[in-house]
């Protein structure tokens, strides 16, 4: 898909279809993460992929509103060193969107998820206790209609977000 | 471009011909910008972009490693409100990667910079005072090599960063 299709594309999708991810889709939506910038090339993140199915349904406790995790067909979680956890979050989301514009590229749906029990997070992948999950990013295929770009998208208006030479 | 040659191709740009960006070419990076996702759809962010010379050799005074700035065709200021300025953090992230991979479809360059002196970015940008200049995306036509995929990029590896089921 095009670059600029891919971007229209994308939306958040959180209804699935019981179609699997190829191994060879879902490496490429991790190499995506891997090769996203991050401030002095730090790299702050490791990336924990689950698609077992009762997997799934425990991760889709860690918060209120990650209830789509348990429904997909392959969730990613994004792991952060406890101690960096508030100043990679800028980096975490650059992560993030590469993951979600290349699922968009391949007609696999995303959609993130914040982690508020992070006690829980960690026994379910078993994450060491200097690591923290912070954001999930559940994928699959689109139940209700696949992905193709949005002619009306919900957004503020182009000129109330953009400004030219100054506010 | 292809989404996935996009993705691999986008790499930091701070040196810059002098061929300026087309109007539609930089509105296509602001379109991006504006499309992003966010937490509730709550858009926390506008985008100040800059062009004039003079504006620009200004705006990369505010941060010691924003001196490509100066260099840039255009730069895109992303300005937050100061209420939220730390938690909004993972947006902008999301924001400037996706105006980064649409620039690299378009064979353009980016390179991001911190804002650390806040007070000098809102005179040069005409902020008002519950608004703070967060990020800045420098933009130009890179002066070394045009933007192709990267045989071997500076990442660690993927099977460190990936796990699968659990760390």
């Amino acid at each position: 898909m095009e670059t600029w299709d891919a971007i229209r594309s994308r939306r958040n999708v959180r209804n699935y279809t019981d179609r699997r991810i190829s191994d060879g889709d879902l490496d490429q939506i991790l190499e995506a993460a891997r090769l996203t910038p991050s401030s002095r090339n730090s790299q702050p993140w490791d990336f924990v992929v689950c698609t077992d199915r009762d997997q799934l349904g425990e991760l889709a406790k860690v918060w209120a509103g990650a209830g789509h995790v348990a429904r997909s067909a392959a969730t990613i979680a994004i792991v952060a060193s406890r101690t960096d956890k508030e100043s990679v979050q800028y980096d975490l989301g650059q992560a993030t969107m590469s993951m979600m514009l290349t699922a968009a590229d391949l007609g696999i749906g995303s959609g993130h998820a914040l982690v508020s029990d992070h006690d829980l997070a960690s026994r379910i992948l078993g994450l060491p206790e200097d690591h923290v999950c912070v954001w999930l990013v559940a994928l699959g295929y689109p139940a209700d209609r696949p992905l193709a770009p949005i002619a009306d998208p919900k957004r503020r208006p182009f000129t109330d977000v953009v400004h030219r030479g100054g506010w």
